[in-house]
């Protein structure tokens, strides 16, 4: 089989890690094996059989003319099926799948008959509005363009088939031919939901060809001058971050899932460039993302009006915005940046959002996803089986389908390991040796990681020391502990391996409390629970009896860990005693508002609670759910 | 000169209350009376010239064919001058003016001429848009017309002119003659953005024709089947009160402006037909709405996706829309709730908005305007010359006009004093006779109430009691003491009345601390500071030196009243001492989540701050701004 990396940097002269492929590392764990096989049994086939029944598989029939119709739903649907083909291509990786190919067959067939003879292809822009093609940015041609690209990318590295790929070459140069410099002939023109820069970068990966990533830098340096209108009358500059050249950005503004999209494209450009000023703009905006614009769950979005970010500290628990794709794409662009240096601060947020934002937007039986992960809720949001936008089902999709590839990287000699869960992996290093590993773990329930080399060698094995672990973490090697100080958030054992070496990673995972920025208003005075990666919240279902949001968890209060075994397919729960406020239990339920009782506050009842992992809310019966709990 | 009340329930069956003339009453204080100048001298001719620079009297212009040109703005832009001459009209009231008097008397010339033949006036369709008349119940024609009749109305009563008057008539006509029962042969309509229901209920006073009245029912019962449609696919059926037929409404849905504006309405239909349903669905929403969907400072709104409602207690201080359209429409319908029976909760309600909400929207020099009304920001938020969408500006122009129409009202034998402010009225009782009083206050600053009868008579005197008002309240007569128990908010004195008679009401003004239900999850553990109906809070112009974010208001500190004299025109400060944390303080910026240190929040330095009332905000130097102080 060809070689299939998630992202290929392995040729990308700015980028110090390459790839290892999907298919190398075979997850042998619980946690993720189990989910990537319910991506394949249920989550993929119920994503086609949607994208069958809401007629976005019928848009490209009328689009082709093998079915009479009119085409239905957004404009944007056609990304839906490419997505989907994306998880698909992904899905192949490791697991030869003859009933999964024919589908993916029939749907590329599909595609391959709607595209127009000069390569165009998008199902909305056909008929009478075929002479809107490319009139407004706004409309999702690239987008959809993009994801086709990915979509053929992926369905080629983990196949070798070119039926995808072939369509998507021929929209790419469409594209490349028509937008560009007007000095060369070309006629103005970038997306207004980006997608295309990072599918691009990829398409001049597979094919080496260097007008695509010409076309990368063109779309980049081509916005930031409001040339892209605003097409909707709704939305400002920014929404489609068309306010400022790209490298004057200095925080993330506007729709979240464009905004971090468009960085994911950035990243791939300066990996193959090198350009200074692309990277300190990247790592200003990611700074701002980290330290003023990110939920705790890793969720990206504070706003509905405008699905996207707000103020500095602006970050209501409620009505956060918290779009699953962008958490998605948080994932996608903290691994490119990951792959430019091998800085653990880039893994420890693909980790949190992974855990806590990515998985809490699909059921954990993968039939219903949440669009929004709020962090409060009073029972009424609830995950749906699809969506009229329906960008975040097959986003899950294609990240569990990839995830093998997010584990490991290599460099000079030098097998990373940047995500623990057990798995067996056969690792390329860049001189051609061949590492073979395997890894024990019950993480993220427990700390202890081991790894088996089952290759003898001089290599050095890197491994990372999560974000989240304070201290009293150690290592050893056969046995025998070792020091090392991590060094961006990695330690390096240099050594000539046996096979059948131990190493054994003990990092410890105590319930914590976490406090944000004070400026962060909503969260003054309250604090979440966090175990080793894993964001925690209470659930009206396992605490009945009084409403989770009234409850205080004063700092002194004792927490412990147990397991779950029999819960959302077995987890870690904490435990403890809160306290209730008697002035809030009495409360008069007709008073909104009223003079605050000099004995407000100063008693209290007590009351056991239970907190589960965030990731798996909203499975049982309805009810408030809380992250934020009061300190008094 | 006619009689002239704001909304006139003198021959409605179903209202307890009768009106006063807006001109029956002169303001003699500082507060109101300066405001009312301004409104004159400033506001009013500041819209006008708005109204002409941005083209909306152009629009009509074009639409009659005196120029050459194109609509320009939104669909909805003719109601700005409708409004601006109801604001005009009010402002008459009391005070001719020959010069506002030909402005006036210009604009309606311009609408005549727009009219159409059939009657239709809505200058944005016209030309190629004329074939989209009435196709789209969104497209705000007959919110329009609705503003164009409450103009008319005032008008009309202010000065007993006829000409803005006919040309609304012409146009609820035809109105009239379209829409309704199909088996009159009518057809199916309703407002998108209710208006012209109580517009038409109010041109039913004005001519006595039934036909207006009976399309109100109309209007009213014909919505609530999802006829409206959706027709910018944007929102559900509720942001348009098309989810529900009326009757079976029982909170405080979608779009807020809208939601209120059709409950004046439908009050207003009570007032005629007394049908117990309404009654009860209203007051199943007044209910919803002050206990569970309202701001303290008597916004409405919690959401900028839809310009609307949330869940119950959802009540966000920072990203709360409150736009002050939806506290004039609190105020208005209050107003018209308060006058089917005279309960002091609805004019308690009233109070709140007006001080708190309405008059938060436009800036002490009557220059600028706030869309949203937010209880927390970081600084950005600063009031607007104009907008875009300009409906604030003249919904604060016309109540200012009109508020001498508010103060006092009417029934068999008595009059009901509801809102103090200095003034000189002469009230006509529903037997024909006119009673001068006088009255002398410096409220809001100070709840002292001065009444003096200077007409003999027996008659009853009601006065409001308000609802912030806890204990120690007193009353007298020429010096003697008085002990009544309020009913439904107000004290009556009934007795034989000398010219001369003083009568006292002594309101004690302590400064309070406000807190909210334990389910308006944003105001947990935080109180906000009143004295009487008005808002406190502190900006960062007043409390250099520390984000007053972070201050902490122990429940037990000292809060002091002081006199302002020459901040915001005169107001009442309130001082004391508030704690900071020194954690907060020494917050690492770079950090936005870290585990909570064991010290967090018990050490804590000292910092004397300064309130200043809520409508005063945003006069001055930017900075953050806080209403709601955690108390620990």
């Amino acid at each position: 089989m060809a070689f299939a990396p998630v992202v290929d940097t392995t040729r990308s002269p700015f980028a110090q890690l390459r790839p290892v492929a999907v298919d190398a590392v075979t997850l042998t764990d619980t946690f993720w094996s189990a989910r990537r096989q319910l991506n394949r049994e249920v989550i993929i086939p119920g994503q086609a059989s949607l994208c069958e029944s809401t007629g976005r598989v019928d848009n490209l029939r009328v689009a082709s003319g093998r079915k009479e119709g009119q085409f239905e739903g957004w404009f944007f649907n056609d990304s839906d099926i490419y997505k989907l083909l994306e998880a698909a291509g992904w899905q192949f990786a490791g697991q030869p799948d003859p009933e999964l190919d024919a589908l993916v067959d029939s749907l590329v067939d599909e595609i391959a008959a709607a595209q127009q003879p000069d390569g165009y292809l998008n199902s909305y822009f056909m008929g009478e509005r075929e002479k809107r093609r490319w009139t407004n940015f706004d409309y999702h041609e690239m987008y959809c363009a993009g994801h086709l690209i990915q979509a053929a990318v992926a369905h080629h590295r983990t196949t070798g088939k070119r039926n995808l790929l072939d369509v998507a070459i021929k929209f790419a140069d469409h594209i490349c031919a028509r937008f560009g410099p007007e000095e060369q002939g070309k006629v103005f023109g970038t997306d207004g939901h980006p997608e295309i820069e990072m599918a691009l970068a990829e398409l001049y990966r597979v094919t080496g060809d260097q007008k695509y990533l010409d076309q990368v830098q063109y779309f980049i340096d081509a916005r930031g001058y409001g040339r892209l209108g605003n097409p909707f009358g709704r939305f400002d500059k920014a929404y489609h971050q068309d306010h400022l050249p790209f490298r004057e950005l200095n925080r993330l503004e506007g729709h979240s899932v464009r905004a971090v999209y468009l960085n994911c494209g950035a990243t791939d450009l300066y990996s193959e460039t090198g350009e200074p000023a692309l990277r300190t703009a990247l790592e200003r905006m990611w700074e701002s993302m980290t330290t003023r614009q990110m939920y705790i769950n890793g969720g990206l979005g504070s706003r509905h009006e405008n699905e996207g970010f707000g103020t500095d500290y602006e970050l209501p628990p409620g009505r956060a915005h918290t779009e699953t794709c962008a958490s998605v794409a948080s994932f996608m662009w903290n691994w490119r940046m990951l792959m430019l240096e091998g800085d653990g601060r880039f893994a420890d947020q693909m980790e949190v959002a992974l855990y806590n934002s990515v998985l809490s937007g699909i059921s954990l039986d993968g039939t219903a996803y949440y669009y929004q992960n709020p962090l409060l809720d009073d029972g009424a949001h609830r995950r749906q089986q699809w969506f009229p936008v329906a960008c975040c089902p097959s986003n899950v999709s294609r990240t569990l389908a990839s995830l093998p590839g997010y584990l490991y990287t290599v460099s000079e000699n030098t097998v990373w390991a940047h995500h623990y869960a057990s798995n067996s992996a056969s690792i390329t290093l860049p001189d051609g040796r061949s590492i073979e590993l395997a890894q024990q773990t019950q993480y993220p329930w427990d700390g202890k990681v081991s790894l088996t080399t089952q290759t003898a060698g001089q290599y050095d094995l890197k491994l990372r020391i999560p974000g989240w672990v304070r201290e009293g973490w150690a290592l050893t090697v056969n046995g025998q502990a070792i020091t090392l100080t991590p060094v961006k958030g990695y330690v390096t054992l240099s050594r000539e391996w046996r096979s059948g070496d131990q190493i054994t990673l003990d990092l410890p995972m105590p319930v914590e409390r976490i406090e944000s920025h004070p400026l962060a208003v909503d969260n003054q005075g309250r604090v979440a629970l966090m175990r080793g990666p894993v964001l925690y919240c209470l659930e009206a279902v396992d605490n009945p009896g009084v409403d989770v949001r009234l409850l205080l968890l004063p700092d002194d209060a004792p927490l412990t860990v147990s397991a779950a075994p029999d819960l959302a397919g077995g987890v870690s729960i904490v435990q403890g005693t809160a306290q209730v406020a008697a002035a809030d239990l009495a409360w008069d339920q007709a008073a909104l508002y009223r003079p605050r009782r000099p004995a407000s506050g100063s008693q209290s009842t007590t009351a056991a609670f239970k907190a589960i992992p965030y990731f798996a809310w909203a499975n049982r019966d309805p009810g408030p759910m809380v992250v934020w709990l009061r300190t008094h």
